[in-house]
């Protein structure tokens, strides 16, 4: 993908989250635990412009997002972000509300899959953007609250109300926006919020080992069946059949599938190049 | 709302179901237990009136469906309403099934949410109008049978073949549509078909109580996440997106977003208004 | 559905699977069981050209697919398909590609309702077959593995990752198509990808007594729910609604309709006759 890149340089320095890269992996760490790592206005623009970044770093085949402490993240701080948005005018409010959800959109059609760690609490915005991530790890402290009601706003934040019923259904959804109330890592897993569910000692170790087999699997393939997944949600069925087929068509041709038949047939694992 | 009313009077007396206001509370009685409270053609024109006027209302807050008795609904009773329809002819038909699904679709449009109380059997339209609530309580006797290919009938009646893969997934929803056949509350519970399950001794407490926790919340909260709920059902991530950032920005010049910041910071419970 | 028939006459000899019509039941088996009954070039073609001729078999009410000895279907051979695909241009490709998806297409299309049998592994386009018939009778010892990253593939093969999600959820469903991971009956029937889950010994019976069940249904009300469900997965809440609306009154003018009252008030079951 980087032949497409031109003048635009990349950050190199992200300012309100920790950014690592280790091999393939990419890792945003929140880190103001003391408060459990609010969302603010920068760190939502950081996440944004980093979003739109990630798939120009050729290296990167995962994000993994995760916060420091005791919990994941709680969400927009009270004054940090309450305090100072009852003051705005609609313009500006606006270009807020609409740069959290610019957020979620870019997890979303961002060809990198990403993996949540969830210890402690998720809660509004921090609950939102572990909804839209591919892979919710969760340690059996973790817990979920789309809590927007609880601060008189619309529980559908973000994309809540459109992603939350397409993951655990419309009925358990309308409970968990409208009365906006905690539900544990068990009652989340039953209801289908829970990629995996882990002791919490065992918690960093199931991300390492999730985040390395994504980064070593066929990252093309990978790519392409998030895309679809996030795509045929809005489309038909007749209309999926062809993207699909169109799809799987091109994939036929690349490196990785004949690398398959080629390891297969030589009783080796394939060795995937992503192309 | 109720500026926006003009010269149409609201209707005061409903003559095909209980219906009565205690504070911010409407509850909607269906009354022949003695033939497990069906629907006739006159409940439902009832129905349909009531959803559309409740609106205006302005001191209610929540809407309770119930039936008296062992049951909340057996649904269209077999010779009040088969034993017409068999005689009718395309036009009549049609004014029929399109007057029942008006009720599903206004009670998924009430910007006012609502609580069914299920004991006993819901089935037919009664399991439909519990599918269409936004919160089922169940008791541990109640149980629901779209029971429409019994009568040689589509098991899409209502909305039911739209709702019901949106809320339990395609595949049970085919089993129970195609077979109709009955479910207990605990798998209707499995399946998250129940909002809240309960003992039946506590079911009237339970209602009673999410009734009042809807009731007191903030209201202009509440509808605008029923409103999203419905309509990104229907929507793409992108529109939903859009309509979030819109919806949210609207709220945060409410009244009741700036209550909560300053109840939050004076450690106090908030107060809403609903505006 | 006959007397639209002109002059194309039905295929009597299929070639590439077992096919069989015992009164109202027609049966699908795939019999290579020593290779774990692939797909092949030849039986996709023979399955989508069964698929559109079935509906005018007027005596056939249900298909039954199953696959010979102790699995129900690996999917596509590695060397009859693979070893073929990779030395194919983008046009055989595409022929291919869309080709299975018109299979699944004829599933969700076709009003014969179709129950699958599945003992031992469903894997890659064996899964999607499952995942695209209406019911799915799995013993104990079924196992579904949606493995199409594992060959360096997109998982939204054949309609995967359009279905996947509207049966088990978009977060299951993103494990199960990105990491290709296979998942027991007991977890399958959990997510809500089960119809019924029996032992192996009853699998057969269970099996033919769903089918029995079917058939001797009101077949057209069980073949126009099968259509609601299908469409409406693409359709809004209003034109459901409609949709629903049209389909009820028509379907209160048949046959069928009539003979549930007359057999209701004459405590009889009714005797369906599909019309």
């Amino acid at each position: 993908m980087t032949r497409f890149r031109a003048s635009a340089p990349l950050t190199t320095d992200w300012k309100h989250f920790g950014f690592t890269v280790s091999g393939p992996v990419a890792t945003v760490t929140f880190n103001r635990p003391e408060k459990l790592n609010p969302l603010t206005f920068s760190s939502y623009a950081d996440l944004r412009d980093l979003l739109s970044e990630l798939p120009y770093h050729e290296q990167v085949k995962v994000l993994v997002i995760q916060g420091e402490g005791r919990g994941f993240c709680g969400g927009g701080d009270v004054n940090e972000i309450i305090g100072e948005l009852i003051k705005m005018k609609a313009g500006e409010l606006m270009r807020f509300t609409k740069m959290t959800g610019d957020v979620i959109r870019a997890m979303r059609e961002c060809p990198v899959p990403i993996v949540v760690k969830i210890q402690g609490v998720a809660a509004g915005a921090g609950a939102v953007i572990a909804l839209a991530a591919d892979f919710r790890v969760v340690g059996r402290s973790g817990r979920f609250a789309f809590l927007f009601t609880k601060v008189g706003l619309s529980g559908g934040d973000m994309g809540a109300a459109y992603l939350l019923p397409r993951v655990v259904g419309l009925g358990r959804a309308t409970s968990l926006l409208m009365l906006g109330d905690t539900i544990d890592a068990e009652t989340a897993d039953r209801y289908g919020l829970v990629s995996q569910l882990t002791d919490d000692e065992g918690l960093d170790a199931a991300v390492t080992a999730l985040a390395g087999r994504l980064a070593t699997g066929p990252s093309l393939a990978l790519a392409q069946t998030k895309s679809l997944l996030t795509r045929e949600l809005d489309m038909s069925l007749s209309s999926s059949m062809e993207l699909d087929a169109m799809t799987q068509a091109l994939l036929m041709t690349t490196d990785d599938h004949a690398e398959f038949h080629a390891a297969f047939n030589a009783g080796r694992r394939p060795n995937w190049k992503g192309q």
